[in-house]
């Protein structure tokens, strides 16, 4: 049992790309949610319906696994699944396929609804989640802990939040977030290896006008795997973190 | 006499808006290139005809005419028309339509051909250009001047290059230099008031790993027009220059 899939067809257009000629992170994550937002639409869920409960979708943690990332003027397949669902927490499941069907790109999420005004955790309505047809369950899956590490920064920068970082909703585009913590990497490491693993939690979300500490630390692994533990911080208060693991590019 | 006039459907999506649902000016910039590069491929002239001749198109001026912008969701027409060159210069159109046929945005922008490694402008070959079916002319059209002004600036923010400002063909993206210049204005005024014309020149391309600093003057007009004056410095050098005439929002 599992819930209702979504998918669509996205060309990777030249601004999602970057100038290693592959889709980037960020966009990734933006045309995947586009797809949620669509899977919404169709499902007559869509913001016109949830938002006048008072309550909105809002992502807790990702963990993004990438095989591969698309190139620039690919056409790819992006599917979406509300998985399953506990009084409080929705599993939703993201998909990159390429034109032979071979998944690259696989996400797992936790959503919330969360009152827009308190910013409280609300019970799933049964209403704004029945649609996607999600299957009830008493626990959902436990994602992995970000990493942790006692180690000195490499590197540390300040962002202001911009106009642009702002989007329709009035918050800060998720995927803002990682332009902030994959920006403290150089340029060099980011031409040449790319993230197969992201494990991101979001903590609280950074407003308006503010301004953000990006904070990246290297972390110590038992294996040969490269991995870098990220933060975003507002007031030395951690708002998001995630961790990494890296790999060299094949192409 | 013309050239030949290409269009593309596009579907302005949710990270291609802002917090007004509108869709921004950076990304109308990059969807309207996007045409311009379908265009090239599908004339045989794309990257892979131009780069071997050491050789790539560069923009030096933008006249951008909005009449509204489109909203997010909305599916809109992009058309572009290389329309006449003389023999280092070609004016290339780009325009949007609405659903109803109806044009909202209309830029007319000069083009040369650049050496890639001097930086050097080079004549029109005849075997990139001739495709297009451009009309060889004489003169092609003078575009106005960017206003100018003594005023003391109204603001005035850095900016770093980042990695995610860089595009696949190793420049700063064109649309990064709308960011800088926006962000200048403040955000009240940004979700209030829309540029209802935009007067951009190139004159330096900024480089990767660069500081800009990016300056918003007033200009006093003679009529009761709202326009600013805009420049991107690189140690104290004008690389870039707009005027902006705006307008209040509609809806």
């Amino acid at each position: 049992m599992a819930g209702k899939k979504f998918t669509e067809k996205h060309r990777i257009t030249y601004y999602e790309g970057d100038q290693t000629g592959k889709a980037t992170i960020p966009m990734l994550m933006n045309i995947m949610i586009l797809a949620s937002e669509d899977q919404s639409e169709a499902l007559n869920v869509g913001s016109d319906v949830v938002d006048p409960t008072g309550l909105g979708w809002v992502v807790t943690q990702y963990v993004i696994n990438v095989k591969r990332l698309p190139s620039i003027d690919e056409v790819v397949e992006v599917g979406t699944e509300a998985v399953n669902h506990n009084d409080y927490f929705c599993q939703r499941d993201f998909w990159i396929s390429d034109e032979n069907g071979e998944e690259i790109v696989r996400v797992t999420s936790i959503f919330v609804l969360m009152n827009r005004t308190t910013r409280k955790m609300s019970k799933l309505l049964p209403e704004v989640i029945g649609p996607y047809e999600s299957e009830p369950v008493k626990r959902i899956v436990r994602l992995p802990k970000v990493a942790s590490t006692d180690s000195e920064p490499i590197f540390d920068q300040k962002y202001a939040v911009r106009y642009f970082d702002i989007d329709a909703n009035h918050h800060v585009n998720n995927a803002r977030y990682f332009e902030w913590m994959l920006n403290t990497v150089d340029d060099q490491w980011l031409t040449e290896e790319f993230p197969v693993m992201i494990n991101i939690r979001y903590h609280r979300e950074v407003q308006p006008e503010q301004m953000v500490q990006s904070v990246v630390r290297s972390i110590e692994s038992d294996d040969d795997s490269k991995r870098t533990l990220h933060q975003v911080l507002v007031n030395d208060e951690v708002y998001c973190e995630a961790e990494i693991e890296w790999q060299p590019r094949l192409v």
